[in-house]
């Protein structure tokens, strides 16, 4: 992994009319703000749009100006719903055509008479965009410059990531610590909102639960810094421990 | 349920660093989406932002314009990281103060003495904001204008969505039909792109799927208009049937 001064920021641009529509729940901001907090990198926006080529356009241009990264999900398939290659091909104004590389991999895939047009369209990118190769199903994704466009299969999204580590420029991992408390949120907002309120440069979420029919809280401190973790978790402690509440889970 | 001339369209603003992070897995936007396509309404955008003030802001004041109805999930609770309500009392630059209401539902729903400053806060919403009721934990979510304020945990939020039914002007009911079918995409793509071409106001949606380690491919047609779903079908099996393609749901 390389080191990066500027801010490890990224977003995701969800395109999928089918998670629009509530048909397919999205896993895959949960699969790749996982990879990201492994290489130091902060999820810090999340759009889901349409397949619809103006606002794809759109939303591309105007997100990759403001986040180091951004990676697409979806759309690099082989139908006619399949329009993202083509749109970031429209976004950074270059010529939307086959990639010579792309082109042979999947040539090499399908059996001899079985590369057909629709499969072809596959091996078409932005002019001069590098592949993330397929270790799934041999189609490959691209990126270009901070674009990196991944399709929205999870399983094969999960397969290309690996392929993606040497070409993030990454910073200290992030780390989190999870107290869940047998308690309701309004007994320790007081509290915790003065311990949050000490501890500036990190992340204190609290979320409530129901799990067989109990309910509880966990809290979750977030920081690349172990020692101010653990410094504020013992903070917590001590105000959870006055209260007597029970801690569940402390990890 | 009102009936609207307006174009019926919707977007979600996910708020919530514990989904950016990775930690909590989103699915009210499927809630929503199903909820929103029997009130036929389209869910046409969804930002996932983090607990940041300006941010909430910005997002709220650029998307109320865009869209006839805003549905804003998480950070209406107690706790500290919980600035929904008054993030979007400054992005309507209103007071943020108690609503008599609310403050009178939580007073009753707790036991004498338990009515504390973080369940407090709790009844505090943008001046004039009217409410929406929770039939699962009191707390009630809000709505100003087109921006419907819901709580985060998805069995509360959709125990509340019934109660807005006769709040949103909807239209027709957007209906789907689906072929699952045991082929390949890159096999149907071309004949799929006509079909397609031929039905303009209509949608076809083509997803690959991996079940019991076998592929296929589901075929999504959604329209208001029940009968142009039956043509397109009709036109879609006539080429499937054609290339002896096994037809595995057809509902």
């Amino acid at each position: 992994m390389k080191k990066a001064n500027k801010k490890l920021n990224a977003a995701i641009i969800i395109i999928g009319n089918e998670i629009l529509s509530g048909r397919t729940q999205d896993i895959n901001v949960v699969i790749i703000s996982k990879w990201l907090n492994d290489l130091g990198v902060k999820l810090e926006e999340v759009r889901l749009i349409p397949d619809i080529e103006n606002i794809i356009i759109k939303t591309v241009n105007e997100i990759r100006k403001k986040f180091k990264y951004v990676f697409t999900t979806g759309g690099i398939g082989p139908t006619h719903d399949d329009i993202t290659s083509k749109s970031i091909s429209k976004a950074f104004k270059v010529k939307y055509c086959y990639h010579p590389e792309a082109y042979k991999i999947l040539e090499n895939y399908y059996e001899k008479g079985k590369f057909n047009k629709g499969r072809k369209r596959m091996a078409k990118t932005p002019k001069n965009a590098s592949l993330i190769y397929n270790p799934s199903s041999a189609a490959p994704g691209f990126f270009i410059k901070n674009v990196y466009c991944l399709p929205g299969v999870p399983s094969i999204l999960k397969s290309m990531l690996g392929g993606l580590n040497n070409k993030i420029a990454g910073g200290n991992k992030i780390l989190s610590r999870t107290l869940s408390l047998r308690t309701v949120e309004s007994e320790i907002a007081i509290p915790l909102e003065k311990v949050q309120n000490k501890f500036k440069n990190l992340e204190i979420g609290s979320y409530p639960f129901f799990k067989q029919g109990k309910i509880g809280v966990s809290l979750v401190i977030r920081s690349d810094k172990l020692k101010l973790i653990e410094k504020c978790t013992n903070e917590i402690i001590k105000f959870i421990t006055k209260k007597k509440i029970k801690i569940l889970v402390n990890k």
